[in-house]
């Protein structure tokens, strides 16, 4: 059945994958939330409701707003919290449609009755440091409180309104163009998994949970319009996000896979566990389109900033396998399958 | 111990006080959401984070954000769902900041692995069909899995960004300003808990669950400048909303009790749970301040609106009893005691 048939078709029950930001996530969101009826309709500037955010225009810029839902377990983590998290997460979102000029944030909490006022307060320390360290304000916010056992812990929603002078795409690429990603792909979901399943290794494993917008604003003013398009590997990991990209922009991507940087703790905790680094989900990465006679001047900017110290070029968009990821391992080349999303739930 | 002292120091534990629109979450959000230092800051053209949402001066207009998550129990109730009221919600909030021009919706969508496909489908047709009746669009949103017996249900986010010409405070009256309501007060909240509570009579309760954009956009072509103080009498009901007026404005509240419009069937209700109905949530009026002047110009263009018929004068702004509510029983006067907000959890 193609995707048109299953348009309004429901799934019996949801599952966790549901919201794992792979294929099933995809295919809820256009057979439940899309129509051409008022929600999520088609227009505006942004390349639809697949993307990070919506962008609207206003005069000679776009309005971008992004929003998420931050589940996070545990909410403390090494390299951040749920509060570091649902900045970073919303300004990496407005960061990667080209919204760096960032107008506000909101903040919603939805909090469990006899929740600690200590944790409480704590993640409230981390959403002002993080602001900080963005350059962004949180302007309005909502308190709710469930009563116990009717929400596990905390749930923190931020949306956020910025300005962008031009949207970047999450497909946007022309087969030729190349492909960087700014640093060690895993470090989030594999910080968290180590921690849940306590693998006496998550000492050296930490989140990389970061605001990427500076590192944007360097792309920007050094790229320009060879900045073709433009995503975060967050839920799904890089795989997800190529995917993403490829099929967005009709084109196949080829990756080098000796090319992808990992850390040897998040390999090591990776294959402790049995799953692949590039399906983990990454908090402070952007996997980056351009073209191929701007690649090295981009790579060399972006290694020039402290969030980016470690890119690299990771690939290619090319006109065969459309929609697919090829993978060159070095011994052959083989399709890289996208699994049913991120393999663990509330890793954001 | 005063406000101030309390900058910065967490309540022990979260109590369902916290999120019921009083006092509690009032000192809550006051003690530990507010400070100068990026989170909430001042500025802006809104009163500040007390308000519905925020304003930001760009150009010659404001754009306006404002944020609510919705935990409402049961999900369906008569005159509404969660869907419905997610959307009314925001269109609401925006509305009250005079944000009647709404550039776009978020929805974010937190759910429970388990749920139900079809009740999910049921509650997006809802979100569509108030969409269309509001004249505004979900253009973004999110989705969150969280495993069985971490969350009741659903949660539903949903966050707002309009354009008001000018911004109407909630604490913008002063003595001499009339106050009036746009309809029968409590309906929301009886409708919801005479459900709960199983009284028997509730097919006579139905939530006023309504998008007030429309009767927003009359209110300020009759009444311009004269409207002077405008909120909606959600959670805390019209008790919280006349008392966060007066507090905000440095006046004190006079009000008619007979004057409060009260359907026979939610005093009837209200009589039986031994509750106040001027406490409960209202999800579709507002609450106006207006000047002396134009009380009657504005009385009348309210009543000939479908959602304003049973608006009525229900009091006055004073010098005296300064942030307080007097309430003229037609016996006597009393001071209207304000409770620790909403007298049930997740009325929305």
């Amino acid at each position: 059945m193609g995707i048109d048939e299953l348009i309004g078709r429901p799934p019996d029950r949801i599952l966790l994958a549901h919201g794992a930001g792979g294929p099933a996530m995809r295919q809820l969101i256009r057979t439940m939330l899309l129509d051409d009826d008022g929600v999520f309709p088609e227009g505006g500037a942004g390349p639809g409701a697949m993307d990070d955010g919506a962008a609207i225009p206003v005069g000679d810029r776009f309005l971008v707003i992004a929003t998420d839902s931050h589940v996070v377990s545990p909410r403390f983590f090494p390299g951040g919290d749920i509060g570091r998290l649902s900045i970073t997460g919303t300004v990496n979102d407005l960061a990667m449609m080209g919204a760096i000029d960032v107008v506000g944030l909101t903040c919603s909490l939805v909090v469990e009755e006899g929740f600690y006022g200590e944790e409480l307060a704590r993640v409230q320390r981390s959403i002002r440091a993080t602001c900080r360290e963005a350059g962004v304000r949180v302007v309005t916010g909502d308190t709710k409180v469930m009563g116990r056992g009717e929400v596990d812990g905390m749930i923190l929603n931020t949306t956020g309104v910025g300005w962008a002078d031009r949207v970047l795409p999450t497909g946007g690429l022309s087969a030729g163009d190349k492909l960087l990603v700014t640093g060690h792909i895993g470090d989030h979901g594999l910080a968290i998994l180590a921690l849940r399943h306590d693998l006496g290794i998550q000492g050296d494993l930490r989140s990389d949970c970061a605001p990427l917008n500076d590192l944007v604003r360097v792309l920007l003013e050094v790229g320009g319009d060879d900045v073709v398009a433009l995503t975060d590997p967050t839920r799904g990991g890089l795989t997800a996000a190529l995917h993403e990209m490829g099929a967005g922009s009709g084109v196949g991507v080829l990756v080098d896979e000796s090319a992808v940087p990992v850390r040897d703790e998040v390999r090591a905790a990776a294959d402790l566990l049995g799953i692949e680094p590039m399906h983990m989900a990454n908090e402070g990465k952007a996997v980056i389109g351009v073209r191929a006679s701007a690649a090295d001047r981009v790579l060399a900017a972006l290694r020039d900033h402290p969030l980016g110290r470690d890119a690299a070029l990771v690939g290619e968009a090319i006109d065969e396998y459309v929609g697919r990821v090829l993978l060159d391992t070095g011994f052959g080349r083989r399709i890289l399958a996208e699994p049913d999303g991120e393999p663990a739930p509330r890793i954001c």
